[in-house]
């Protein structure tokens, strides 16, 4: 019943001059050239002013796809933890999720400020943000926190 | 460049009592089974109160893959969207996105509130929440609101 395959193509691909970590900045803006075959889909996009991008993170390797546990940030100070309670790029499958600002839509070009992923990644779905899908006083744990604190 | 193959495999499946539109009432609680050889990916799930889940919506067929614009909710008194702009079912990848609450942990198996997915759906993936994740005062179109208004 796992064994299932799934098959997804990429409705686009990002584009920035960003390297490593310059992309986790959070003023970091980046396109998205989305495939022109699919150019009505975007269609009242520019109606909203934020999006969820969901996209293949791509330098993760076949066989690190069986990786279940990791030290949050290669921190290993912080406690080993299931891939499922960290938002590591190691997962089953590796599929990055960024809430980004939408600044401008010029035909299938996309500028998006805040998306945290690597030049030409390939893109897999672009969903308007829900402002009524926000959870209210969520819970995390301490390490988290305490990595949100180093980011700003 | 747009013919490039990513290959998923469901890491659960989603089980629910709940049939048709009742998934969409939210306080509905659904179960996630974990694929038992994943079992430690789950580790330090419970220190989070609220989850993102993809799933796999694999009860749209692939020639409804290539559907571009549609009406919100098929309401044809809405306006005809790109479903880059809506989070309609119809999409080039079918990928659902819901933001739960995590209601317990047993085991492979997670309870969860609030996920509008039917029974037997594939999951992709699970990420917890992140509270600095959040959009402030976003802007969305006016139908949107007033589908929203509609669902209380």
């Amino acid at each position: 019943m796992f064994n299932e395959k799934i098959i997804l193509a990429p409705i686009g691909y990002i584009k920035t001059d960003a390297k490593g970590d310059e992309v986790r900045e959070k003023s970091h803006h980046a396109k998205i050239i989305v495939n022109r075959n699919l150019n009505a889909a975007l269609d009242g996009i520019s109606d909203f002013s934020h999006l969820f991008v969901m996209f293949w993170l791509n330098q993760i390797k076949e066989e690190q796809r069986i990786i279940l546990k990791v030290h949050p940030r290669g921190r290993t100070d912080l406690p080993l933890t299931g891939v499922f309670a960290v938002r590591t790029m190691f997962r089953p499958n590796p599929i990055g999720l960024t809430l980004v600002e939408l600044i401008a839509v010029d035909d299938n070009v996309l500028t998006v400020k805040g998306l945290d992923a690597y030049d030409n990644t390939p893109v897999l779905d672009i969903k308007p943000y829900d402002p009524l899908d926000i959870a209210e006083n969520p819970r995390v744990p301490d390490w988290w926190l305490n990595l949100e604190k180093d980011k700003k």
